[in-house]
């Protein structure tokens, strides 16, 4: 939404890994130190980030790990269900469909699509392949927020275009492509090449 | 390697964007200001970027297109192929032994690997599916510098240390829980929960 404070891209990530640290913490409190070893980070980038969503510690005792859980959910909208559609029905979206940590993190796949005709109506783990014509009715009907693109490359840009018309906030983009979108609409993209990539620098010869 | 410069993880990221920039770009040279908006950042950071890795420009002309697709891709550890093998024959494995941008951007899987005897012995996408017994083997006689970890999160500290064992130089990590790893193998995360709520923030109620 426009109205959200901008915080950085690298913030946002480090605060879902201290989500993780603080739910698997056992105990009422834990301090930033605790929780920077645990999240592989340095305990003033833990109070600085902290810092961007509101006042959660006090200092000598910590966090409560309750209160810090539940407010960091809220400050981070991911105290309610979001709702995602996958278009494209190859492997990866296959695999996205039932990639155990959406369901458990409150996201919930609401359906998949596919413009190829012979791919429609297959069963995908339990998801009906529906068609492209079918995309905005089911993102008006199904509350849906978010569109993940797991389509080649050559056809994301109009899969993009196609979810921001239906009305997503946002967009997941796994095909390497620079895409374009509405303003309106958040992008991410995850390249699992990129990934790759990053590492050959330190591969050596 | 430990003899590499330290690079921000952000500009090497950037660095592989701007690989597919120049790649598609028609036209023996480029400005700085073509590569930033096909890139989708500005024109400063793009020049800021390029001045870690050498001295590529030329004021005035830009961009040799070959050159510098060569000079970034040698200076990056990707003018060779690299080998990896995944741990984890689940459904996000399954989607990744045959991730098209893998091959094309020369990343070889060598093999796929998993701890469950059910699995073992099927063939998955033309891969049969080997026991971790062979792991090292594989490491060692296919020249892998690459493990990609795509296990349930409860498993997955053991395979980073078998793949650590094993002498891999890097691990791409796909399960959701922070990895200890010794400090010779470069670790990345990739949590695709996290890239969902990561964007949660800008959702809206």
């Amino acid at each position: 939404m426009a109205d959200r404070k901008h915080i950085p891209d690298p913030t946002l990530l480090r605060m879902c890994t201290y989500l993780r640290v603080l739910e698997r913490h056992s105990g009422p409190t834990i301090s930033s130190a605790g929780i920077a070893e645990a999240a592989g980070v340095n305990a003033a980038q833990v109070r600085k980030d902290l810092s961007f969503f509101g006042d959660f510690g006090r200092p000598g005792v910590g966090y409560h790990v309750d209160e810090l859980t539940a407010g960091v959910q809220r400050a981070m909208g991911l105290d309610r269900e979001r709702r995602a559609v996958i278009v494209g029905a190859g492997a990866l979206g296959s695999a996205l469909i039932s990639y155990p940590g959406f369901q458990a993190r409150g996201f919930r796949i609401a359906a998949i699509f596919d413009s190829n005709p012979a791919k429609v109506g297959h069963i995908l783990r339990s998801f009906e392949v529906m068609p492209m014509s079918e995309l905005a009715n089911t993102v008006a009907s199904e509350n849906v927020t978010i569109g993940i693109i797991t389509v080649p490359r050559v056809g994301a840009q109009d899969v993009a275009d196609t979810l921001a018309e239906a009305g997503v906030a946002a967009i997941v983009n796994f095909a390497p492509i620079t895409l374009r979108v509405p303003p309106h609409v958040r992008l991410r993209n995850v390249d699992l090449t990129q990934q790759l990539e990053a590492l050959a620098y330190y591969l050596g010869d």
